[in-house]
């Protein structure tokens, strides 16, 4: 069997992904990012989908973006909320890390490398999406390159492919493959500013919990994730603040 | 003033490199990585250099490439000693870290973007170096390429230059300009398998000052130094173990 290393959030996007290389037939090890992230109990979802789906290893891989900072998502700046879905894909929001997947497709670079994995599966897509140029097919195809010049693998003839089977889909698309492949879309979780359902909760603002907390629904997370499943005709099982 | 990033191992080529960047009038923020590395001494080396060079801010970045591991560098296989120094060139050693600069690039990169620097200086040569396939200069050119493609930087029409002014001199090279920029040697650290001088240190194998340390000597990159030394008729002011 060969060895995938997915790349593995928590939200729809690597959720689908994860079951594409499943699909493929890859023997999976999963990583995830602790990096700070205000909505740190995608953590805990990611966890859940890694078991869901029998991966050999689910790496937890802690990298403190908080010290350097420049985004929404890993500062006390304030999320964007309720943006039209049309203009979510215009600019590039506050949202945006500083090099994020430049950095989590390095680290998987390293450990793909170290346990002998040929692929690596990442979920960016770059129809219905925040704007972040990292997520961009361009960006894949020149990280790749770079991968195969700076690597032992690549060097000594070998090499690493960067897989993004979900880069020309929409939400939509993307949520109607999942479902094909019997993804439990309640393990997932897509929002950026979860919203405490208890005191207890609340007094860890960044969660650790997916449980105890709900998705605010106004996020351009929330928003592109409801507008796919309302598209695909499937039903969203997860919570959100009722407004 | 123009902002730069500038990579700090504590070793001689970074902080040579450092001497090139303030020498050139860059604005200096540099980084330092504490990545599980067992030659922790040299992020003492590194803060010391800092301070010596009087830089804007000194990050100093924890990514525990322990959790991954493949490395002599990162695990407790033993580093290679006393290789021939012609031999040191040929094929990647044991000390190769799967994606190191990679990663430590890829977060410098969020670094200079959170701050607004336009340059990144990284000590990595080609020449007198250990065979790492992330120290070549394809290596280089392909990252900053795919650099301008994945930020927001590069998207928005600006760049970000990767400065390797090191790429093409040997050590003894490397060390003379050094020399004429006024570097304290006594400040650097090379080794990769430091010696306890005395029981308290001995307890703390992978070091937490640099002074309780002896460089060991033998290893790819104390050989290389001394070579480099005795090449450019320098005195190298740190000290070995006796043998």
């Amino acid at each position: 069997m060969k060895k995938a290393v997915v790349l593995l959030s928590g939200g729809v996007d690597s959720t689908v992904c994860m079951a594409v290389a499943r699909s493929e037939g890859f023997d999976i090890y999963s990583i995830t990012f602790d990096y700070g992230q205000r909505h740190r109990c995608e953590i805990e979802s990611a966890k859940k989908i890694a078991q869901f789906f029998g991966v050999r290893d689910h790496l937890i891989f802690k990298v403190d973006l908080r010290s350097i900072g420049g985004s929404a998502l890993v500062s006390d700046v304030d999320v964007p909320k309720r943006r039209r879905a049309e203009n979510i894909s215009t600019g590039i929001p506050a949202t945006y890390v500083p090099a994020r997947n430049m950095i989590f497709l390095s680290v998987a670079t390293a450990y793909a490398e170290t346990i002998g994995a040929g692929d690596i599966f990442a979920g960016m897509n770059s129809i219905d999406y925040s704007g972040y140029p990292d997520c961009r097919p361009e960006f894949v195809e020149a990280f790749e390159k770079m991968v195969n010049l700076g690597t032992k693998t690549g060097v000594e003839g070998g090499r690493i492919k960067i897989n993004v089977p979900l880069i020309d889909l929409k939400k939509k698309e993307i949520i109607e493959l999942g479902g094909r492949l019997d993804v439990d879309w309640s393990l997932t979780w897509s929002c950026y500013d979860p919203v405490a359902v208890d005191v207890e909760a609340s007094k860890s603002r960044v969660g650790e919990r997916a449980g105890d907390f709900l998705a605010c629904g106004e996020c351009d997370s929330c928003l592109l994730r409801l507008k796919g499943f309302a598209e695909a005709g499937i039903n969203d099982p997860i919570q959100y603040v009722q407004r």
